[in-house]
């Protein structure tokens, strides 16, 4: 079945202590589409300006993502900018320029309202509950948010969770919204205010998924080698929705949410290897599923009878 | 096979945001023989005062721990007091007090010296290595340290490393140890320094076990109710030398390790539940057996063939 991803589309700067790349393909839906593309077919919906480089929609073609809910927009497509410190654990918006995204409202093409997953990558949650109002009942819906809205526009935010069946969102972002230190308790307390399901992100530390009556903990993937962090989090979120939306037949369980959370852990720890989507644009499904593999070997400690 | 387990005896005065007790059994020893005492025949090596409790002897002979290496001193036992932070993660020292400590150099029965397995649990590396050059070729030894020690007796630390099989630190040590911010980094530059086997302990975040072939990555039992911290990380070190004692005939090997990588985190998530030993003084194998298979489900991602 496919996934719609809807979210931000930009051009980013980014920086580390080794490198800098100007004007790179970015944003919320760019890395969640591309990274769930690996396992369903992709319907996108995001704007553009009239500098967007036509070569993006020629690759998302390859990759059988249907880029005809993103409009191209007069002006110039949205821009961030962002320096990460030594360690690439934190970094700092140097710039954001909105451009054509300053007054959109995603409206989605008629052929995609009736699409059976959805993934509203980051973005206001007034925008993504304004995505669901136009989708005819979709089978699972997972949402990404991010502290900015859990700060500002709490509200909104609270009305979109009980239309979301997977909630993901990072450990800080987790304790914020609930005012737990304790993440087991701040993962149920999130599954209280109406998501089905919430996975918590912890970077370098895995991910924690609550369920109504289960609860999974896994490690992140063992990387050396980390270029560019930008992105992990969406990849991660298109992985987990992009894997539901490929291989779920049936009613979504919290078995394949399990494999969803690696396969989605699997992703971003490829995106991470080098700027902006250059690792995503040349990885193969052979790649990934030997990493699932290695995730299964690295973190089983029984063989089960 | 049983196992010698050497380290501190201590009386620990122990203050959080909402308890405070006083002068109850603590020390690297203390939690670690207990916590292997759950799988194997315990020989425990150690230093108290006059007034240590007899009591505790008492103790110590149901959990089948032979406490014939202890010596009782002149003086008074060992005293450490610390306070907590209200998020439990942080603490402070507040006095410490060598007393019966401050000379003491470890010396084994002749009965203690062939024993199979060892845990140098954290005491002066030099202290730890006294304790091998008195044993006959044990089959297996584990080692734990600390920051203090990695600062101060750097040397002592870097001679006793090739003689150790499995060296258990937490994360920030193994950053302090090595310079590496990157964990996987850091545990494969400590296996460099000596040991075969390196165990990094990350708090709530889990563990990473690093050998000559494998990795291995295990979350930590969620927990919503922590007590009080202390002795988490002996406990956790005596659960795994334990486990090893108790489960390997033959040669330990990286499979085994895994699942006492496991029991430890199993043994630790306990003894957080209470302040001092109280919760493993009522801990019992059928609770530990329980706990091991929720962390079988809660870690499982698919079901082996």
């Amino acid at each position: 079945m496919s996934v719609l991803v809807v979210g931000s589309i930009a051009l980013d700067t980014v920086k580390t202590p080794v490198e800098k790349h100007t004007d790179q393909l970015g944003g919320s839906a760019s890395y969640a589409a591309v990274g769930a593309s690996f396992f369903a077919p992709v319907k996108l919906v995001g704007v553009v300006g009239e500098d967007f480089p036509a070569s993006e929609f020629a690759f998302w073609k390859t990759r059988d993502i249907d880029a005809s809910g993103v409009q191209r927009a007069p002006g110039k497509t949205f821009r961030w900018s962002g320096e990460y410190a030594w360690d690439l654990n934190t970094r700092e918006t140097k710039s954001v320029a909105l451009n054509v995204f300053e007054n959109y409202k995603p409206e989605l093409p008629e052929s995609f309202r009736a699409t059976e997953f959805v993934l509203l990558a980051n973005i206001a949650p007034s925008l993504q509950s304004h995505v669901l109002d136009q989708m005819r009942r979709p089978r699972f819906v997972v949402a990404d948010t991010m502290d900015l809205w859990i700060e500002t526009t709490r509200r909104d935010l609270d009305a979109l969770l009980p239309r979301v069946d997977l909630l993901i969102l990072n450990d800080s972002e987790a304790r914020q919204m609930t005012g737990e230190t304790s993440l087991i308790r701040a993962g149920r307390a999130i599954r209280r205010m109406g998501p089905k399901y919430v996975a918590v992100k912890k970077g370098e530390h895995g991910a924690l998924l609550f369920g109504p009556d289960d609860f999974f903990s896994c490690g992140a993937y063992p990387l050396e080698d980390i270029h560019d962090p930008t992105g992990a989090g969406d990849t991660f979120a298109g992985g987990v929705a992009g894997y539901l939306a490929g291989e779920c037949e049936g009613k979504v369980d919290f078995p394949q949410l399990r494999k969803a959370l690696i396969y989605g852990s699997v992703l971003a720890s490829f995106n991470v290897e080098a700027f902006s989507l250059d690792r995503l644009r040349r990885l193969t499904s052979e790649e990934i599923e030997d990493r699932y593999q290695m995730f299964k070997l690295m973190s089983q400690f029984e063989v089960l009878e």
